[in-house]
């Protein structure tokens, strides 16, 4: 998994299958004592988000942290996007060494947390400095409470991104978005057959042309304002003709050929929050080096042309 | 190399290198005893051209032949799109046996000329049927002495493919094209270092650029007609975005985002000899499943879409 540190990404004769099991620990408003899973304090000041710009998973909640203005309440530490076997580590910091947390492998947060912790080290992870205990690697809660328990901490016009209105049908598209395309372009690039292959774009690109039909007269996917299905979006779209067209053979079109698709990514793009955390570089490094049973030679491509996501989009009109 | 037979395509810390060294003999209209290299003579029903649809050297050759109308005259075997490391084989064959040559795999006409032939077994090949001897597999002069040798027996309306006035200009684009592009989409896709590809990249698009301003106000690369010059280039960009934009990550623009050249390459396409020699699903096969060292999984993508090569090209506005 993209996300995840292990040894094989691509299981010869099988199908994809990505492991949901995540610390699902919340930090909510108000904490119960002894609740299940275990409810950690909003504070300001006392957690550390650690991601990484190539991951979609977390580049999600880099996004969201931005955009509803939690940047001087949850400090954000940025592993590199090349990890070995064992863990994302921290060799973009000088010395190797995250200037917060004091550690070079994000492992540590881990273990510190559970000394034998069993599975893949992920990013985005929420970090207690005080501990330097991971709180919580549970990506879709991290988002969804960085909105709903850190309200008051938010910038004073920070965006509604889960409009109580359209709160059930986003869930439906958000599921839709999740396992179809955000799981699918995997589905395609780690399929250990090419039945397995065959099966994942066939479904992949059912959902694509769903979503091209979706935007064709609505300018994000819930309406007129950016919600976190946008945001959930974005980040797989981000990486598609980068990495997912080639590397995952998500080939039948590349983003750019898909107008309304197109035009909707380069509007989130070009918007606060969301291109200035995209780094190409960062994407293309980290899923061509990583993934050596996929591209070997761990060479990184050159192309494409990134200039593209500048030009016009022409979405304003859809309001 | 793609028209070879051989264990490793990606020698790591090389830059690729074709092997140019192939069986040199020439069939002429007047042979002369002796010459070196050895001469035989142009004889209708004598040879049979071996080929393969997934080669771009072998397709210039299926091309060559048809639209002069040596159908009749040398007769065509096609191997499958895959072969292992010692062979070219006829496994499209009932019996998986050339119908003509009564043999499985290419190697044996090799073998039937040199015992010990030390080199890979490429197509196009020309056989002497008599014998199943490989006469040669030296492609640019295959499809040179098609044109030049076999004149007496080309149709009535063939077309002339090596335009006197235009022949030095047109010996210059084809070298380039040759260098630069034919032969520069495997320097991409073999690099066995970084900087390898890197340059491999760099001069690839410079050339690509080229062609594309070139082709602005040129309907062919030599004028208003189709020329040699123009199928070198055809075979080339018919795999541009099935397997070299990918597989080779030559990936700054597909061939559908450069105008000029994907209205030239349509162009071609639509006429007889070109699309009807193109064979996508043989093309992707071969690439996919040969190189394993560049793709270990031997999935083929099922992308990208063959129907844009019938979108309306506009090309004959350019004479």
């Amino acid at each position: 998994m993209a996300d995840e540190t292990g040894g094989s990404y691509v299981e010869q004769g099988k199908s994809f299958d990505r492991d949901m099991n995540y610390i699902p620990d919340r930090i909510v408003r108000e904490p119960v004592e002894g609740s299940d899973p275990p409810q950690w304090p909003v504070e300001p000041g006392r957690y550390r988000l650690v991601a990484a710009k190539a991951c979609p998973w977390a580049n999600r909640a880099i996004i969201v942290r931005q955009l509803l203005g939690l940047e001087d309440v949850i400090s954000l530490g940025l592993a590199g996007p090349t990890h070995d076997q064992r863990s994302w580590t921290f060799d973009l910091d000088e010395g190797d060494v995250d200037p917060v947390l004091g550690i070079e492998r994000l492992q540590q947060a881990y273990f510190e947390r559970y000394p034998d912790y069993p599975r893949g080290i992920t990013v985005p992870a929420i970090v207690d400095v005080p501990t330097g205990q991971v709180v919580t690697n549970d990506f879709p809660w991290i988002t969804h409470d960085l909105f709903f328990e850190w309200t008051e901490h938010h910038r004073a016009d920070a965006p509604d991104l889960w409009p109580a209105e359209v709160r059930d049908e986003m869930e439906e598209v958000m599921q839709r978005v999740f396992t179809e395309v955000n799981n699918g372009v995997y589905r395609c690039g780690f399929a250990g057959t090419q039945e397995a292959y065959d099966e994942a774009y066939d479904r992949l690109w059912t959902a694509m042309d769903w979503l091209e039909d979706r935007l064709a007269d609505r300018r994000y996917l819930m309406g007129s304002t950016i919600t976190e299905a946008d945001i959930r979006l974005f980040t797989t779209l981000a990486r598609f003709d980068a990495v997912y067209h080639g590397h995952f053979k998500c080939n039948r079109q590349k983003l750019t050929e898909l107008p309304h698709l197109w035009g909707y990514a380069r509007d989130l793009f070009q918007q606060p929050g969301f291109g200035e955390n995209t780094d190409f570089a960062q994407i293309k490094a980290h899923y061509y080096v990583v993934h050596t049973d996929v591209n070997p030679s761990g060479i990184v491509p050159q192309g494409p042309d990134e200039s593209v996501w500048l030009t016009p989009h022409d979405r304003e009109r859809l309001g």
